[in-house]
Protein backbone atom coordinates (compact mmCIF):
# COMPACT_ATOMS: atom_id res chain seq x y z
CA UNK A 1 0.00 0.00 0.00
CA UNK A 2 1.69 3.22 -1.06
CA UNK A 3 -0.74 5.82 0.10
CA UNK A 4 0.99 9.35 0.20
CA UNK A 5 -0.04 10.87 3.44
CA UNK A 6 1.36 13.81 2.91
CA UNK A 7 -1.45 14.70 0.51
CA UNK A 8 -4.27 12.64 2.12
CA UNK A 9 -5.92 13.79 5.00
CA UNK A 10 -9.68 13.66 3.72
CA UNK A 11 -11.32 10.46 2.89
CA UNK A 12 -14.94 9.70 2.02
CA UNK A 13 -16.60 6.61 2.49
CA UNK A 14 -19.53 5.89 0.58
CA UNK A 15 -22.47 3.34 1.59
CA UNK A 16 -23.56 1.84 -2.05
CA UNK A 17 -27.16 1.18 0.25
CA UNK A 18 -28.12 5.00 0.61
CA UNK A 19 -28.43 7.13 -2.29
CA UNK A 20 -25.54 9.28 -3.76
CA UNK A 21 -26.06 13.14 -3.66
CA UNK A 22 -27.10 14.74 -7.06
CA UNK A 23 -23.74 15.37 -8.11
CA UNK A 24 -20.81 13.25 -7.09
CA UNK A 25 -19.03 16.25 -8.45
CA UNK A 26 -18.32 16.99 -4.62
CA UNK A 27 -15.89 14.07 -4.50
CA UNK A 28 -13.41 16.55 -6.42
CA UNK A 29 -12.67 18.03 -2.57
CA UNK A 30 -11.85 15.15 -1.40
CA UNK A 31 -8.29 12.37 -1.71
CA UNK A 32 -10.05 8.97 -1.69
CA UNK A 33 -13.09 7.37 -1.34
CA UNK A 34 -13.88 4.20 0.10
CA UNK A 35 -16.82 1.84 -0.63
CA UNK A 36 -17.99 0.79 2.67
CA UNK A 37 -21.43 0.48 4.53
CA UNK A 38 -22.10 -2.05 7.35
CA UNK A 39 -25.79 -3.36 6.26
CA UNK A 40 -27.22 -5.04 3.67
CA UNK A 41 -24.45 -4.33 0.84
CA UNK A 42 -24.37 -6.64 -2.25
CA UNK A 43 -21.97 -6.57 -5.16
CA UNK A 44 -24.21 -5.78 -7.48
CA UNK A 45 -24.40 -2.24 -5.46
CA UNK A 46 -20.48 -1.83 -4.76
CA UNK A 47 -19.90 -2.72 -8.31
CA UNK A 48 -22.40 0.02 -9.15
CA UNK A 49 -20.85 2.72 -7.24
CA UNK A 50 -17.74 1.99 -7.60
CA UNK A 51 -18.34 2.15 -11.86
CA UNK A 52 -19.92 5.42 -10.98
CA UNK A 53 -17.00 7.06 -9.25
CA UNK A 54 -14.37 5.78 -11.43
CA UNK A 55 -16.62 7.23 -14.35
CA UNK A 56 -16.35 10.88 -12.78
CA UNK A 57 -12.69 10.24 -11.15
CA UNK A 58 -10.54 8.05 -12.78
CA UNK A 59 -7.55 9.03 -11.05
CA UNK A 60 -9.12 9.08 -7.31
CA UNK A 61 -7.52 6.23 -5.31
CA UNK A 62 -10.64 3.95 -4.43
CA UNK A 63 -10.76 1.51 -1.58
CA UNK A 64 -13.00 -1.27 -0.86
CA UNK A 65 -13.98 -2.25 2.91
CA UNK A 66 -16.25 -5.10 3.09
CA UNK A 67 -17.22 -6.72 5.67
CA UNK A 68 -18.13 -10.13 4.68
CA UNK A 69 -16.06 -11.74 2.26
CA UNK A 70 -18.81 -12.55 -0.01
CA UNK A 71 -18.83 -8.96 -1.10
CA UNK A 72 -15.28 -9.47 -2.52
CA UNK A 73 -14.91 -10.72 -5.96
CA UNK A 74 -12.64 -10.62 -8.73
CA UNK A 75 -14.54 -8.14 -10.50
CA UNK A 76 -14.05 -5.68 -7.13
CA UNK A 77 -10.14 -6.62 -6.74
CA UNK A 78 -9.61 -5.80 -10.52
CA UNK A 79 -11.31 -2.03 -9.96
CA UNK A 80 -10.22 -0.94 -6.76
CA UNK A 81 -6.76 0.16 -5.84
CA UNK A 82 -6.80 -1.90 -2.62
CA UNK A 83 -9.04 -3.86 -0.26
CA UNK A 84 -9.20 -3.12 2.90
CA UNK A 85 -9.79 -5.44 5.94
CA UNK A 86 -11.01 -3.91 9.39
CA UNK A 87 -9.32 -6.21 12.21
CA UNK A 88 -11.16 -5.48 15.37
CA UNK A 89 -9.12 -4.82 18.04
CA UNK A 90 -12.63 -4.85 20.39
CA UNK A 91 -14.29 -7.29 18.24
CA UNK A 92 -15.33 -10.94 18.81
CA UNK A 93 -12.46 -13.70 17.52
CA UNK A 94 -14.07 -13.83 14.34
CA UNK A 95 -13.50 -10.52 13.57
CA UNK A 96 -9.63 -10.45 14.48
CA UNK A 97 -8.75 -13.95 12.95
CA UNK A 98 -11.44 -15.96 12.64
CA UNK A 99 -12.78 -15.03 9.22
CA UNK A 100 -9.71 -13.70 8.05
CA UNK A 101 -8.14 -17.39 7.91
CA UNK A 102 -11.16 -18.83 6.45
CA UNK A 103 -11.16 -16.44 3.78
CA UNK A 104 -7.60 -16.93 3.22
CA UNK A 105 -7.79 -21.04 3.44
CA UNK A 106 -10.71 -20.53 1.10
CA UNK A 107 -8.68 -18.99 -1.41
CA UNK A 108 -5.06 -21.00 -0.84
CA UNK A 109 -8.16 -23.77 -1.95
CA UNK A 110 -9.71 -22.16 -4.71
CA UNK A 111 -6.42 -20.89 -6.27
CA UNK A 112 -5.05 -24.10 -6.18
CA UNK A 113 -6.71 -25.44 -9.45
CA UNK A 114 -6.07 -22.22 -11.02
CA UNK A 115 -2.42 -22.17 -10.59
CA UNK A 116 -1.39 -24.47 -13.45
CA UNK A 117 -3.19 -21.53 -15.38
CA UNK A 118 -0.48 -18.52 -14.26
CA UNK A 119 -2.72 -17.16 -11.85
CA UNK A 120 -0.97 -16.49 -8.75
CA UNK A 121 -1.84 -16.63 -5.30
CA UNK A 122 0.22 -13.81 -4.06
CA UNK A 123 -1.33 -11.33 -7.55
CA UNK A 124 -5.32 -11.90 -6.45
CA UNK A 125 -4.39 -10.98 -2.70
CA UNK A 126 -2.07 -8.25 -2.96
CA UNK A 127 -4.64 -5.91 -2.94
CA UNK A 128 -5.69 -7.10 0.75
CA UNK A 129 -4.35 -4.57 3.55
CA UNK A 130 -5.50 -4.94 6.85
CA UNK A 131 -6.68 -2.61 9.09
CA UNK A 132 -6.21 -2.18 12.99
CA UNK A 133 -9.98 -0.72 13.76
CA UNK A 134 -11.35 0.09 17.32
CA UNK A 135 -15.39 0.52 17.18
CA UNK A 136 -15.92 3.10 19.99
CA UNK A 137 -20.18 2.87 19.64
CA UNK A 138 -20.99 0.01 21.06
CA UNK A 139 -24.84 0.60 19.49
CA UNK A 140 -23.72 0.88 16.38
CA UNK A 141 -24.68 -1.80 13.58
CA UNK A 142 -21.13 -1.86 12.89
CA UNK A 143 -20.24 -3.09 16.60
CA UNK A 144 -23.12 -5.46 16.09
CA UNK A 145 -21.55 -7.17 13.05
CA UNK A 146 -18.33 -7.18 14.86
CA UNK A 147 -19.64 -8.63 17.93
CA UNK A 148 -18.02 -5.20 19.74
CA UNK A 149 -19.64 -5.33 23.65
CA UNK A 150 -17.04 -2.90 24.84
CA UNK A 151 -15.02 0.57 23.63
CA UNK A 152 -12.06 0.63 24.62
CA UNK A 153 -10.75 3.15 27.47
CA UNK A 154 -8.44 5.93 26.08
CA UNK A 155 -5.04 3.95 27.66
CA UNK A 156 -6.73 0.69 25.65
CA UNK A 157 -6.32 2.59 22.22
CA UNK A 158 -3.37 3.61 23.37
CA UNK A 159 -1.97 -0.21 24.19
CA UNK A 160 -3.88 -1.22 20.72
CA UNK A 161 -2.26 1.57 18.84
CA UNK A 162 1.56 0.43 20.20
CA UNK A 163 0.48 -2.79 19.45
CA UNK A 164 -0.42 -2.11 16.00
CA UNK A 165 2.66 -0.20 15.65
CA UNK A 166 5.28 -2.79 16.95
CA UNK A 167 3.57 -6.01 17.06
CA UNK A 168 0.81 -6.36 14.25
CA UNK A 169 2.38 -3.98 12.14
CA UNK A 170 -0.82 -3.18 10.35
CA UNK A 171 -0.41 -0.24 8.15
CA UNK A 172 -3.33 1.62 9.22
CA UNK A 173 -4.56 2.27 12.49
CA UNK A 174 -8.68 3.58 12.50
CA UNK A 175 -10.57 4.78 15.47
CA UNK A 176 -14.33 4.79 14.23
CA UNK A 177 -17.01 6.18 16.24
CA UNK A 178 -19.44 4.99 14.09
CA UNK A 179 -22.42 7.69 13.73
CA UNK A 180 -21.77 10.10 16.90
CA UNK A 181 -18.72 12.56 16.84
CA UNK A 182 -16.22 11.52 19.48
CA UNK A 183 -13.91 14.27 20.23
CA UNK A 184 -10.20 13.63 20.21
CA UNK A 185 -8.60 12.09 23.13
CA UNK A 186 -8.79 8.51 21.29
CA UNK A 187 -6.94 10.18 18.55
CA UNK A 188 -3.84 12.16 20.69
CA UNK A 189 -3.70 9.32 22.33
CA UNK A 190 -3.70 6.86 19.75
CA UNK A 191 -0.76 8.95 17.46
CA UNK A 192 1.10 9.08 20.83
CA UNK A 193 3.47 6.08 18.95
CA UNK A 194 2.99 6.29 15.62
CA UNK A 195 5.81 6.38 13.12
CA UNK A 196 4.70 3.63 10.59
CA UNK A 197 1.07 3.52 11.12
CA UNK A 198 -0.93 6.10 9.85
CA UNK A 199 -3.94 7.04 11.49
CA UNK A 200 -7.50 7.53 10.77
CA UNK A 201 -10.56 8.52 12.60
CA UNK A 202 -14.23 8.44 11.42
CA UNK A 203 -17.61 9.32 13.13
CA UNK A 204 -19.56 12.26 13.62
CA UNK A 205 -17.64 14.53 11.13
CA UNK A 206 -19.68 17.21 9.44
CA UNK A 207 -18.11 20.69 9.80
CA UNK A 208 -14.76 22.30 9.38
CA UNK A 209 -14.22 22.60 12.93
CA UNK A 210 -14.38 18.46 13.80
CA UNK A 211 -12.62 17.86 10.76
CA UNK A 212 -9.61 20.66 12.02
CA UNK A 213 -9.42 19.29 15.35
CA UNK A 214 -9.02 15.69 14.82
CA UNK A 215 -6.27 16.33 12.35
CA UNK A 216 -4.46 18.84 14.53
CA UNK A 217 -4.97 15.97 17.03
CA UNK A 218 -2.70 13.71 15.05
CA UNK A 219 -4.34 11.62 12.49
CA UNK A 220 -3.25 11.55 9.26
CA UNK A 221 -6.73 11.36 7.69
CA UNK A 222 -10.58 12.00 8.62
CA UNK A 223 -13.26 9.91 6.86
CA UNK A 224 -16.56 11.55 6.29
CA UNK A 225 -19.27 9.45 5.74
CA UNK A 226 -22.76 9.97 6.74
CA UNK A 227 -22.85 14.03 5.54
CA UNK A 228 -21.62 13.01 1.74
CA UNK A 229 -25.47 11.17 1.86
CA UNK A 230 -27.28 13.69 3.53
CA UNK A 231 -25.85 16.97 3.68
CA UNK A 232 -23.77 17.85 1.08
CA UNK A 233 -22.91 21.74 2.58
CA UNK A 234 -22.23 19.69 5.85
CA UNK A 235 -19.49 17.50 3.71
CA UNK A 236 -18.19 20.56 1.72
CA UNK A 237 -17.21 22.39 4.77
CA UNK A 238 -15.17 19.23 5.74
CA UNK A 239 -13.23 18.93 2.86
CA UNK A 240 -12.16 23.05 3.18
CA UNK A 241 -9.77 22.89 6.01
CA UNK A 242 -7.20 25.72 6.06
CA UNK A 243 -3.74 23.52 6.56
CA UNK A 244 -2.30 26.80 8.99
CA UNK A 245 -5.29 25.52 11.45
CA UNK A 246 -3.70 22.02 11.68
CA UNK B 1 14.70 -9.69 13.93
CA UNK B 2 17.57 -10.18 12.01
CA UNK B 3 18.42 -14.38 12.06
CA UNK B 4 20.09 -15.72 9.02
CA UNK B 5 18.00 -18.37 8.01
CA UNK B 6 21.01 -19.97 5.82
CA UNK B 7 22.49 -20.80 8.85
CA UNK B 8 19.73 -21.40 11.06
CA UNK B 9 18.03 -24.88 10.91
CA UNK B 10 18.25 -26.37 14.36
CA UNK B 11 17.24 -24.77 17.59
CA UNK B 12 16.53 -26.19 20.56
CA UNK B 13 13.82 -25.72 23.49
CA UNK B 14 14.54 -25.51 26.86
CA UNK B 15 11.93 -25.64 29.68
CA UNK B 16 13.56 -23.62 32.90
CA UNK B 17 11.56 -26.17 35.10
CA UNK B 18 12.97 -29.47 33.61
CA UNK B 19 16.49 -30.67 35.10
CA UNK B 20 19.37 -29.34 32.33
CA UNK B 21 21.73 -31.92 30.86
CA UNK B 22 25.04 -32.90 32.89
CA UNK B 23 27.04 -31.54 29.97
CA UNK B 24 24.87 -28.40 28.23
CA UNK B 25 28.18 -28.46 26.19
CA UNK B 26 26.12 -30.29 23.51
CA UNK B 27 24.45 -27.17 22.61
CA UNK B 28 27.28 -26.17 20.74
CA UNK B 29 26.06 -28.22 17.82
CA UNK B 30 22.43 -26.00 17.55
CA UNK B 31 22.12 -22.87 15.89
CA UNK B 32 19.91 -21.05 18.29
CA UNK B 33 18.22 -21.22 21.89
CA UNK B 34 14.92 -21.04 23.00
CA UNK B 35 13.74 -20.41 26.57
CA UNK B 36 10.26 -21.59 26.77
CA UNK B 37 8.35 -24.38 28.50
CA UNK B 38 4.76 -24.20 29.15
CA UNK B 39 4.18 -24.70 32.66
CA UNK B 40 5.02 -23.69 35.95
CA UNK B 41 8.06 -21.76 34.51
CA UNK B 42 9.26 -18.56 37.51
CA UNK B 43 11.38 -15.71 36.08
CA UNK B 44 13.89 -17.17 38.64
CA UNK B 45 14.15 -20.56 36.89
CA UNK B 46 13.98 -18.42 33.50
CA UNK B 47 17.04 -16.36 34.41
CA UNK B 48 18.80 -19.12 36.23
CA UNK B 49 18.70 -20.78 32.30
CA UNK B 50 19.61 -17.85 30.44
CA UNK B 51 22.51 -17.17 32.77
CA UNK B 52 23.96 -20.56 32.35
CA UNK B 53 23.55 -21.07 28.24
CA UNK B 54 24.92 -17.39 28.38
CA UNK B 55 28.14 -18.63 30.53
CA UNK B 56 28.97 -21.19 28.19
CA UNK B 57 27.86 -19.85 24.75
CA UNK B 58 28.11 -15.97 24.76
CA UNK B 59 27.47 -15.64 21.19
CA UNK B 60 24.80 -18.17 20.80
CA UNK B 61 20.98 -16.52 19.93
CA UNK B 62 19.17 -16.28 22.93
CA UNK B 63 15.30 -16.09 22.83
CA UNK B 64 12.93 -16.38 25.34
CA UNK B 65 9.18 -17.52 24.21
CA UNK B 66 6.98 -16.82 27.46
CA UNK B 67 3.24 -17.87 27.88
CA UNK B 68 2.50 -14.94 30.19
CA UNK B 69 3.30 -11.46 30.28
CA UNK B 70 4.30 -11.87 34.07
CA UNK B 71 7.72 -13.88 32.85
CA UNK B 72 8.99 -11.03 30.99
CA UNK B 73 10.90 -8.57 32.93
CA UNK B 74 13.84 -5.81 32.52
CA UNK B 75 16.50 -8.38 33.28
CA UNK B 76 15.36 -10.54 31.03
CA UNK B 77 14.83 -8.08 28.08
CA UNK B 78 18.61 -7.33 28.78
CA UNK B 79 19.88 -10.55 28.76
CA UNK B 80 18.06 -12.10 25.20
CA UNK B 81 18.06 -11.53 21.87
CA UNK B 82 14.46 -11.44 20.98
CA UNK B 83 11.63 -12.26 23.03
CA UNK B 84 8.82 -14.14 20.65
CA UNK B 85 4.97 -14.08 21.56
CA UNK B 86 3.20 -16.91 19.82
CA UNK B 87 0.24 -15.06 18.39
CA UNK B 88 -1.72 -18.51 18.04
CA UNK B 89 -4.17 -19.05 15.50
CA UNK B 90 -6.33 -21.74 16.70
CA UNK B 91 -6.35 -20.73 20.09
CA UNK B 92 -9.01 -18.38 22.17
CA UNK B 93 -9.16 -14.48 21.78
CA UNK B 94 -6.79 -13.73 24.33
CA UNK B 95 -3.88 -15.90 23.08
CA UNK B 96 -4.63 -14.13 19.55
CA UNK B 97 -5.09 -10.31 20.33
CA UNK B 98 -6.21 -9.88 24.33
CA UNK B 99 -3.26 -10.81 26.11
CA UNK B 100 -0.74 -8.51 23.48
CA UNK B 101 -3.20 -5.40 24.04
CA UNK B 102 -3.27 -5.77 27.56
CA UNK B 103 0.23 -6.32 27.60
CA UNK B 104 1.19 -3.50 25.59
CA UNK B 105 -1.55 -1.40 27.66
CA UNK B 106 0.15 -2.14 30.86
CA UNK B 107 3.75 -1.20 29.14
CA UNK B 108 2.54 1.82 27.75
CA UNK B 109 1.26 2.90 30.89
CA UNK B 110 4.03 2.00 32.92
CA UNK B 111 6.32 3.83 30.66
CA UNK B 112 4.73 6.98 30.20
CA UNK B 113 5.78 8.47 33.98
CA UNK B 114 9.33 7.06 32.60
CA UNK B 115 9.18 8.88 29.24
CA UNK B 116 10.96 12.25 31.09
CA UNK B 117 13.98 9.81 32.06
CA UNK B 118 15.19 9.19 28.54
CA UNK B 119 13.51 5.67 28.63
CA UNK B 120 12.06 5.04 25.07
CA UNK B 121 9.28 2.88 25.01
CA UNK B 122 10.37 1.63 21.46
CA UNK B 123 13.71 0.52 23.03
CA UNK B 124 12.05 -1.71 25.36
CA UNK B 125 9.57 -3.48 23.01
CA UNK B 126 11.87 -3.78 20.38
CA UNK B 127 12.66 -7.21 21.18
CA UNK B 128 9.37 -8.53 20.88
CA UNK B 129 8.71 -10.71 17.88
CA UNK B 130 5.50 -12.18 17.25
CA UNK B 131 5.02 -15.73 15.94
CA UNK B 132 2.30 -17.16 13.77
CA UNK B 133 1.57 -20.13 15.88
CA UNK B 134 -0.45 -23.68 15.64
CA UNK B 135 -1.04 -26.10 17.99
CA UNK B 136 -2.20 -29.49 16.62
CA UNK B 137 -2.02 -31.65 19.94
CA UNK B 138 -4.87 -30.50 21.60
CA UNK B 139 -4.07 -33.02 24.87
CA UNK B 140 -1.05 -30.59 25.36
CA UNK B 141 -0.45 -27.91 28.39
CA UNK B 142 -0.22 -25.53 25.46
CA UNK B 143 -3.66 -26.11 24.19
CA UNK B 144 -4.75 -26.02 27.59
CA UNK B 145 -3.15 -22.82 28.12
CA UNK B 146 -3.81 -21.50 24.75
CA UNK B 147 -7.34 -22.22 24.70
CA UNK B 148 -6.87 -24.74 22.19
CA UNK B 149 -10.00 -27.06 21.22
CA UNK B 150 -9.68 -28.06 17.42
CA UNK B 151 -6.48 -29.06 15.81
CA UNK B 152 -6.57 -26.83 12.27
CA UNK B 153 -6.88 -29.23 9.15
CA UNK B 154 -4.17 -29.43 6.63
CA UNK B 155 -6.00 -26.58 4.12
CA UNK B 156 -6.57 -24.13 6.98
CA UNK B 157 -2.76 -24.70 8.28
CA UNK B 158 -2.30 -23.49 4.59
CA UNK B 159 -4.59 -20.77 5.55
CA UNK B 160 -2.91 -19.46 8.51
CA UNK B 161 0.22 -19.63 7.01
CA UNK B 162 -1.18 -17.33 3.92
CA UNK B 163 -2.44 -15.27 6.35
CA UNK B 164 0.72 -14.39 8.04
CA UNK B 165 2.65 -13.73 4.68
CA UNK B 166 0.74 -11.65 3.01
CA UNK B 167 -1.78 -10.21 6.28
CA UNK B 168 -0.96 -10.23 9.34
CA UNK B 169 2.87 -10.08 8.04
CA UNK B 170 4.28 -12.10 11.30
CA UNK B 171 8.29 -13.20 10.62
CA UNK B 172 7.64 -16.34 11.70
CA UNK B 173 5.11 -19.41 11.64
CA UNK B 174 5.69 -22.28 13.75
CA UNK B 175 4.05 -25.46 13.43
CA UNK B 176 3.49 -27.02 17.07
CA UNK B 177 2.95 -30.75 17.63
CA UNK B 178 3.66 -30.18 21.57
CA UNK B 179 5.30 -33.65 22.38
CA UNK B 180 4.32 -35.82 19.47
CA UNK B 181 5.65 -36.10 16.14
CA UNK B 182 2.99 -34.72 13.56
CA UNK B 183 4.39 -36.11 9.98
CA UNK B 184 5.42 -33.85 7.21
CA UNK B 185 2.01 -32.97 5.80
CA UNK B 186 1.86 -29.53 7.54
CA UNK B 187 5.09 -28.31 6.64
CA UNK B 188 4.59 -29.01 3.03
CA UNK B 189 1.39 -27.30 3.32
CA UNK B 190 2.86 -24.08 5.20
CA UNK B 191 6.09 -23.85 2.89
CA UNK B 192 3.83 -23.44 0.06
CA UNK B 193 3.28 -19.63 -0.07
CA UNK B 194 6.38 -18.81 1.61
CA UNK B 195 8.53 -15.79 0.77
CA UNK B 196 8.85 -13.84 3.38
CA UNK B 197 7.72 -15.90 6.65
CA UNK B 198 10.19 -18.35 8.20
CA UNK B 199 8.67 -21.71 9.00
CA UNK B 200 9.49 -23.52 12.03
CA UNK B 201 8.17 -26.85 12.99
CA UNK B 202 8.43 -28.68 16.84
CA UNK B 203 6.62 -31.83 18.44
CA UNK B 204 8.57 -34.93 18.71
CA UNK B 205 11.19 -34.69 17.09
CA UNK B 206 14.11 -37.33 17.96
CA UNK B 207 16.25 -38.65 15.33
CA UNK B 208 18.16 -37.87 12.67
CA UNK B 209 15.34 -39.10 10.58
CA UNK B 210 12.61 -37.04 11.42
CA UNK B 211 14.71 -33.88 11.73
CA UNK B 212 15.92 -34.43 7.78
CA UNK B 213 12.66 -34.90 6.83
CA UNK B 214 11.04 -32.09 8.07
CA UNK B 215 13.90 -29.82 6.91
CA UNK B 216 12.81 -31.62 3.12
CA UNK B 217 9.53 -30.74 3.48
CA UNK B 218 9.99 -27.21 3.48
CA UNK B 219 11.17 -25.75 7.35
CA UNK B 220 13.63 -23.62 8.08
CA UNK B 221 14.35 -25.09 10.89
CA UNK B 222 13.27 -27.70 13.76
CA UNK B 223 13.09 -26.75 16.95
CA UNK B 224 14.04 -29.89 19.50
CA UNK B 225 12.98 -29.88 23.28
CA UNK B 226 11.83 -33.24 24.96
CA UNK B 227 15.25 -34.76 24.33
CA UNK B 228 17.29 -32.25 24.66
CA UNK B 229 16.54 -33.03 28.83
CA UNK B 230 15.43 -36.55 28.13
CA UNK B 231 17.92 -38.51 26.12
CA UNK B 232 21.31 -36.74 24.89
CA UNK B 233 22.11 -39.40 22.43
CA UNK B 234 18.87 -38.73 20.38
CA UNK B 235 19.24 -35.25 21.09
CA UNK B 236 22.58 -34.92 19.21
CA UNK B 237 21.21 -36.96 16.33
CA UNK B 238 19.16 -34.31 15.68
CA UNK B 239 21.82 -31.80 14.85
CA UNK B 240 23.25 -34.51 12.48
CA UNK B 241 22.43 -34.09 9.94
CA UNK B 242 23.79 -34.41 5.88
CA UNK B 243 23.02 -30.98 4.07
CA UNK B 244 22.94 -33.56 1.00
CA UNK B 245 19.83 -35.08 2.29
CA UNK B 246 17.43 -32.42 2.63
Amino acid sequence: MNIDWASTSHMTEIDPTKPLPADIGILEETDLVIIGGSDGVTQTATDNVVQQVRGSFPDLPLVQEPYASAQISGETTASVDWIVVPVVFNGDRDHFVGNHVRMLSQLGSDLEALLGQDVSVMDVVEKLVPVGYVIQNTNSKAASIAGVSDSLSVAQVRGAALATEIFYDFPIFHVDYAGMFGGTADTTAAATYFEDTALLYSGGIDSAQKATDVLAAGADAIVVNECFHENVDAFTQTTRISPSQI
